[in-house]
């Protein structure tokens, strides 16, 4: 299913771009030692080509996110009716390391950490980016 | 981090498979092409050792979860403080192929279709599973 098929189920881009910029927690999908891995992740969507997620120096996940394609996921779904939507982008994650860089990222997304801590931030490109209605018929 | 380990914000064993029961929505982690994937599915438990989920079909993430290594996670974050859990299941994905265990699998994960629609099931063995409190200055 590509963004653009004709799909009642199948968000639009401006749709997935304006939940993406909504929402505040996502998931991060990615590959820990040859297995599939997931976790939930405070982020900031920065421009409409990229979002950044904050994490700590030296962390198992700042180091299996470097250099990989990953996936990010957003949703909402009610568990009773288990309908709700949800987007999930596709793209490479790079470390943030510019300090101008850095210094802006943490105005963008600030932590709730003690001031002075250097946090480590992690680029992803938004180079795909699909959405869907989950509705109860569409498992 | 192993589920034993004493970290004040690892889940227990007993802990994860009680909010495992809990929970009727989670997100299935998989390699679709070479890129990681996501999607929620409706799922239940299936014992201790189990979780199997619904599909349509001929889909392609039926096609994509047969015999591989996947995650499976559910979550509860709370988005104005960031904080909440998450427990993640890694384990293989099998199609479920015994028509007696489909009739079983039809009356513990029920689904809202049409009677008479041959659903498929995928059952996911929990060889691993680990859970964590999402504390705001975990990241």
């Amino acid at each position: 299913m590509t963004p653009d098929a004709i799909d009642p189920l199948t968000l639009g881009g401006a749709e997935c771009l304006e939940l993406l910029r909504t929402a505040a927690v996502g998931r991060v999908v990615y590959t820990d030692q040859a297995l599939p891995a997931i976790q939930p992740v405070n982020y900031a969507m920065d421009g409409d080509r990229a979002l950044v997620i904050r994490t700590a120096p030296g962390s198992k996940l700042n180091a299996a996110l470097r250099g990989a394609i990953v996936a990010f996921e957003i949703d909402e779904i009610d568990p009773a009716t288990r309908a709700g939507w949800s987007v999930t982008v596709v793209g490479p994650a790079r470390a943030v390391t510019q300090e101008a860089e850095i210094d802006r990222l943490m105005r963008l997304l600030p932590g709730p950490w003690a001031p002075g801590r250097r946090d480590a931030f992690i680029r992803i490109g938004c180079r795909q980016v699909t959405g869907r209605i989950l509705a109860p018929a569409a498992a």
